[in-house]
């Protein structure tokens, strides 16, 4: 028996056979060909295959996976027609005189590299796409097949270096149990499919494929990122019953769906998610959220080389809130810069970009982009419940700068004869110290708080969440992070305004009993947190959780708080 | 008349004709050589002329400015002797052959590119250096007659596109009554020495060269940064008035040299300064420093390719103890990382620097550096009364594991026989939002807190202060910081601890009325501006202060602040 740690990106144990899906020998050598005419038309030839391959799992994949998931292969379609790609390849065909294989792997490696270096999600994602496409391709050309996980017919689980979007696009669940990769972490795609499919997958185990032999069993414990490679009976009954516990309380879960979030004694709270595109909508339904606590609108931004018209912006709005059906929706204004460039404004390098120009500091000075966004939120407002919020406020001026900006943009709506609703409520969210320390003056002029504490951990330790060798501070449970919490919700409840949380602590289970005794009011989370956490809090007294409020506060560090609660709230 | 905007460098108001400081001539243009041998020797008696020249720079520099400005100019005779400019501009010589000019101009614009590529204000101090010698030698190499400020002969105010070390070194105090430059900063090599000289000076005007014609009447106003060129008749008397206005405040300055710092009723605070050498002890005493409240340690570290020995560190400290004749000497431990780089320590490349890998999280990672440095301290504090304060300190763990640290190596070297005071008190500097936010549990652990507010304003309103786009938002008065200081020291004060302040804050004119109401013990601040604080505290009565600190905090905005306190203690 062997075990391996990994990331555990998708919920849930699977017990079965390994399944290696061996990556195919698809070593390319150079060789010089004579006939350039003939080569291109093979390399045609090629991309004619790969494309009605790709239209096949397309269409599995619209099938059992959804829009968005076979939008991914409607993106690798693109790329085979992409002349940006093509003719370079068909270029150094004939004037290098050199077979396809060899033509295709240089030019499409310099893509790679290219998307790889920048520093951005969006765009190494786009890198995985290439390296998909060019494997398909290569195999092709090289006559070589190309593994096709759709056509196992026995209970398995799938052991990889890594799954290519076309390859998770074809598990079929129905005998795909889990699966478990070499590299890769909770946003790579296969870590996303896993999630949707609700397949138990643990990625980034660096050694998969070198310890895991074909058609040895293993388990993958989804949720704790453990792999264990031929297991003692012992042990697998031991899984199995921990896979039967899962099961169990994903059906106590379940039948919390379309109940409201209310506390042993009675007191309610409410549960809302935090999505970036329209389409997360659906998760968020189905998962029991009240409401969307965040909804953060950089992506319409990121992943092209322009602005978002008003109308492109005004249509994602608008099918958000009507989705929601009068539930609330929350709306971050712009906040790009940070870690989320956007290469086509050209802002800047900054030796300190989480301290620098982003969000709010960058919409009151480039108007234009702000009052474009806010244009298109107001039209928008009559849609459904519409809340605003601005991101990286530091000062009282600059919300009041921004709220200004908003009813002046609003004002000349209306008197365009537009139709604008009444009662959006306007907020920020609290993520920088500052406004934490006089939260009493802010909420003088806000509707509402909603803390990001993401960030309010990282300004508040000075420590950047990103950067591997200070992560021992991001300290959620430390108590200045609960003090400065406890300062928000005391001054917006004194003005009769709501606070809500939309950092990952939220959807945390050591600190949602802490976040009830503070009288946290809304709980925003990644949507698959929602059920576990109103099943957590329906077992929590609020009474109970607020007595222990000063000893927890009066403490001095994170580990005094962890073992604290862990032990009062078994 | 007209006027010049630019950094007030050196306090003092003069008025004089223009001296303009013409940058000679000296236009390289390439020329092949036949002899090569010839145009070497011609490139050695040059350089050998200029040796001369600058050893009797070097004599006058010490005469008249103290050693730490004559190194200046032996860094500039080691350029001289260093074989690695030497040799390459010979070898160009006969391997182009090309004229020696040439073979200079390109060999040293090569050091100085790379030397001002190093985001490090050390490296960048070294390009002005070897920019200086190449205009002296070349000068030799053209037979263009070098201007020689030390000549002037009649009172003049030099204006320049900016001043060598050279230039600002031959200045003779009994002519040159002011200058002005184009470009440089206030910590620019000619800056300090105007400092030094006591010689008013206005640089970074942008304009000063284009503007100002040779004897032409000047008026230049070091306190606030102001040229004025041709001024009237009547302008000119005003400034005189000013001028004298200051002379005479200068004088009220100096009565309280040796004086304690008492406000109006009768409270003591100390006033110390920030030091980042032994050299700077001497300035201090000089302007009335009770105490050194920060000796940033890292100068020790910079401008080498290798960490100092203990012994190397044991000496610097051992200087400053004694110098400072048992006044009391903080020592920060070793704070580099964020912007202050070490190149041998191979530091990897952080997205945020300032919320990175630094200080105290270096420090508690890699011990040895750590140690050899809490080593040669506490050797060293038996020559005086020692302070320790750990810099970047986040959480009580880290602090707690510091001082063990420290208590660990103190332990082995009194076993080892070595004599180590026994009232060392160890405390911390407060940059960190969290330490501030729950002080009282600091406050336990500390013997003291010195507030570092340029680090503790940065987190706070999570903005670089280095970055010009956001620095709006580094904000000393802001509510937020003032309350986060009102914490620290009212934690302190009910443990029986002391609290110091070492950020720019502690001089500056606006926040002292309100730090000492909050009832802050110690102002730290660079040594020129503790005469001023002084004959400010003196005029102030901590109870009247004490009395608007409610009123204060309980402010929404800076410019509130700001105008209560300039209206209030007018």
């Amino acid at each position: 028996m062997q075990e391996l740690k990994g990331i555990g990106a998708s919920a849930g144990i699977a017990i079965a056979k390994a399944y290696r899906l061996e990556e195919p020998d698809l070593t390319v050598e150079k060789k010089n060909i004579s006939d350039s005419e003939a080569e291109v038309s093979r390399f045609d030839e090629a991309i004619a295959r790969s494309k009605e391959e790709l239209e096949k799992i397309k269409e599995h994949a619209l099938k059992e996976l959804g829009q968005d998931k076979a939008d991914i292969f409607s993106a690798h379609l693109l790329v085979l027609s992409d002349p940006e790609l093509l003719n370079p390849v068909k270029e150094k065909i004939s004037t290098d005189s050199v077979n396809a294989e060899f033509a295709l792997k240089e030019t499409s490696s310099m893509f790679v590299t290219m998307f790889e270096s920048m520093d951005n999600e969006y765009m190494k994602e786009r890198a995985a796409d290439i390296r998909d496409v060019t494997k398909r391709v290569t195999g092709h050309l090289l006559g070589v097949e190309i593994p096709n996980p759709s056509m196992i017919s026995e209970e398995v689980i799938i052991v990889a270096e890594d799954l290519t979007p076309s390859d998770t696009a074809q598990l079929n669940r129905e005998f795909v149990k889990g699966f478990t990769t070499d590299i890769g972490g909770r946003t790579s795609h296969s870590a996303i499919m896993a999630r949707s499919l609700e397949i138990p997958a643990v990625v980034g185990t660096k050694a998969a494929t070198g310890t895991i032999q074909n058609g040895v069993t293993v388990i993958v414990d989804g949720i704790n990122g453990d792999v264990i490679i031929d297991p003692s009976a012992e042990t697998v009954k031991e899984y199995e019953e921990k896979h039967n516990a899962y099961l169990a309380q994903k059906a106590e879960w379940a039948k919390l769906v379309n109940e409201p979030t209310v506390s042993k004694d009675g007191h309610h709270v409410e549960l809302a998610a935090n999505i970036g595109t329209p389409d997360d909508v659906k998760g968020v339904l189905e998962n029991g959220g009240e409401a969307v606590g965040l909804y953060r609108t950089e992506f319409l931004y990121m992943g092209r080389d322009q602005l978002p018209t008003e109308d492109e912006q005004f249509d994602a709005y608008k099918t958000v809130l009507e989705r929601m059906e009068g539930k609330s929706v929350v709306v971050r204004t712009l906040d790009i810069g940070g870690d989320k460039e956007l290469p086509y404004l050209q802002l800047p390098k900054e030796m300190n970009p989480f301290l620098g120009y982003r969000a709010i500091r960058l919409c009151l000075e480039e108007q234009e982009i702000f009052r474009t966004q806010l244009r298109a939120l107001l039209r928008a407002s009559t849609y459904g419940n519409l809340k605003i919020m601005f991101p990286m406020i530091a000062t009282v001026n600059e919300f009041k700068e921004a709220k200004a900006i908003l009813l002046e943009e609003k004002e000349k709506l209306v008197k365009a004869g537009q139709a604008v609703s009444d009662d959006i409520e306007v907020g920020m969210m609290v993520e920088i110290p500052s406004t934490a320390v006089i939260a009493d003056q802010f909420a003088k002029e806000v509707d509402f708080f909603s803390i990001g504490t993401n960030d309010l951990i990282q300004y508040t330790m000075a420590a950047d969440r990103m950067n591997e060798r200070v992560s021992y501070l991001y300290q959620p449970y430390n108590p200045a992070i609960l003090r400065l919490i406890t300062l928000v919700i005391e001054a917006a409840h004194k003005e009769g305004k709501w606070v809500g949380m939309c950092g990952e602590m939220a959807g945390d289970e050591i600190a949602i009993p802490i976040l009830l005794g503070l009288g946290l009011d809304e709980f925003s989370m990644s949507a698959t947190s929602i059920l576990p956490a109103r099943t957590q809090i329906s077992k929590l007294s609020k009474q109970e959780a607020e007595s222990f409020k000063e000893k927890i506060l009066s403490m001095s560090t994170t580990e005094e708080v962890v073992a604290f609660v862990k032990e009062t709230f078994k």
